[in-house]
C-alpha cells in the first residue's frame, strides 16, 4: 500500500503559528522533507525545528537559488523518484512548506510529478500575508475591497499598473527591488499608505515606514503593504 | 494594568487547523469574544469550540447580517465598550476570528477602537484562501504571478475586468452571485481553470467543476478559484 504524500504549511516564521494538523502530521510521517538552498540551511525546517522528533528519514530538496536556474526541473524530477519510492514502500512523507504551500511555493514542483500516482494531501499554512499585516498593525482589506498580491520583481510599468488598480496591495519578495517599488508608491502618491515589513513573525521582525529603510539591507523575506486611507479598512 | 487586546485567527473551519499559539492565548486568556449574527451561532467560536476551557467569561460580538446594515458603527462601540472594561480591569481579551483577523475580518473595527488605548497583538491564522486551493488541489500561484482577491459582491464588468487582468483570482463570498461570476468566467473563456470550493477545510468541503454546482445552494462560504493554464502553477 503506497504511504501518502503530505504538503504541510509551517507557517511564515514564528516555529508557534504552526497548526496543529501540521503539528501531527510531522510527528507521525517517518520521512520528512523540505526545500533548501544548494548549500546552507532549509528556513522551513528551521520554522518546524522545535516540532521535529529525533529519528526521522530526512530529505533536503535542495535547488539553485541563482536567477534563471529555477525551477531545475531536472533537480525536482530527482527527488520526486526519491520520495515516490518511499511512498511506494508504504511510508508517509511529510514535505515542509514555508507559509502555504500552494501561495508561492515550491511544493507544487513536487505535487505535479506525484499526485498523480500517490494519494496526496495538502495542509494549508498562515502565509506572510496575514502575518506581515499583524506585524504592521494594518487590517489590508474589508469587504467589498480588492486585494492584489504582487510580486517585486515584476518590471516598473506593470507594478505601477497593479498598484494603481487596487485599494490595497502587498508587494512581495521585495528585497533588491526595494528602490523599484519605492520610486512606483512615490509616483502613486501612496507614500504615507505604504508599509514595510521584514521578516514577519520572527524573532528579527521588523516594521518601518518606507523612509527608514536601509534600501542596501532589505532582505527577500521582505514585503510592502498598501492600503489606501480611502479604503474602509483604514477607517 | 491594562489587559492585553488580542486579535486570534482561528483558521478557515477545522479546528486542527489553529495555531498553537491562539490555541495558548485562549486556553490564558480570562475573556473570549466573536463575532457571531444576530441570532444564532458564532462561526469563530464553533472553530475554536473544542480549546475553549470552561469558566471563560464569554462576549458574542453580535451584529446586524442584512445588507446596508453592516458595519454597524454603534453596535461596535457598544462592544468595544464591554471589551474596553475588562482590559481597563487588567483582564486579557481574545477575540476570535475566522481566517485571519486582518483579511476580511470583522476584527479591525474592534481593534480600530481600542488598539490606541490598550496594549494589542494579532495573531495570524491560516485563511480560506490557501484551505480553498488545498481542497481543490491547485497550486494558485508560483514566482513572479500575481494574485487578486475579488469579492463576489462586485458588480460584474469590474469583476470581468479584474479577473481578465490576472494569472490568477480568488473570489470570494461567491454565494449568491454565483450566477454572475459564472457568465464573467465563461464570457472570458476561463470555465476549464475554474474551481468551486464550499465550506472549504469543514466538515462539508465541496470542490467542483462550475457546471456541476447548483446555484441555488452556493453558501455564502464558497469561492472560485481561476489559474489559467498558461501561468506557471498550472505546469
Amino acid at each position: 500500500m503506497s504511504g501518502t504524500l503530505y504538503g504541510l504549511g509551517v507557517g511564515p516564521g514564528d516555529p508557534e503559528l504552526i497548526t496543529l494538523k501540521a503539528l501531527r502530521i510531522i510527528e507521525a510521517a517517518p520521512v520528512i522533507a523540505y526545500p533548501a538552498p544548494d548549500k546552507g540551511d532549509s528556513l522551513a525546517r528551521a520554522i518546524a525545528e522545535p516540532h521535529i522528533p529525533d529519528g526521522k528519514t530526512e530529505i533536503a530538496v535542495r535547488t539553485p537559488m541563482v536567477p534563471g536556474a529555477f525551477p531545475a526541473h531536472d533537480v525536482y524530477d530527482h527527488y520526486a523518484g526519491e520520495i515516490g519510492d518511499h511512498l511506494s514502500a508504504g511510508r508517509d512523507v511529510a514535505v515542509l512548506c514555508e507559509g502555504d504551500p500552494f501561495l508561492y511555493g515550491s511544493f507544487m514542483y513536487l505535487f505535479a510529478r506525484l499526485a498523480g500516482e500517490h494519494e496526496t494531501k495538502v495542509v494549508p499554512g498562515v502565509s506572510s500575508l496575514g502575518a506581515c499585516a499583524a506585524a504592521a498593525g494594518v487590517p489590508l482589506v474589508s469587504r467589498n475591497e480588492t486585494l492584489s498580491i504582487v510580486p517585486g520583481p515584476l518590471d516598473e510599468a506593470e507594478l505601477e499598473a497593479r498598484i494603481k488598480a487596487s485599494t490595497a496591495v502587498a508587494v512581495m519578495k521585495v528585497g533588491r527591488h526595494f528602490d523599484k517599488v519605492r520610486r512606483v508608491i512615490d509616483r502613486l502618491g501612496l507614500s504615507a499608505d505604504a508599509h514595510y515589513i521584514e521578516h514577519a513573525s520572527m524573532a528579527d521582525q521588523r516594521a518601518l515606514p518606507l523612509d527608514q529603510v536601509d534600501t542596501a539591507k532589505a532582505p527577500y523575506f521582505s514585503m510592502i503593504l498598501i492600503r489606501r486611507e480611502s479604503g474602509e479598512a483604514g477607517q
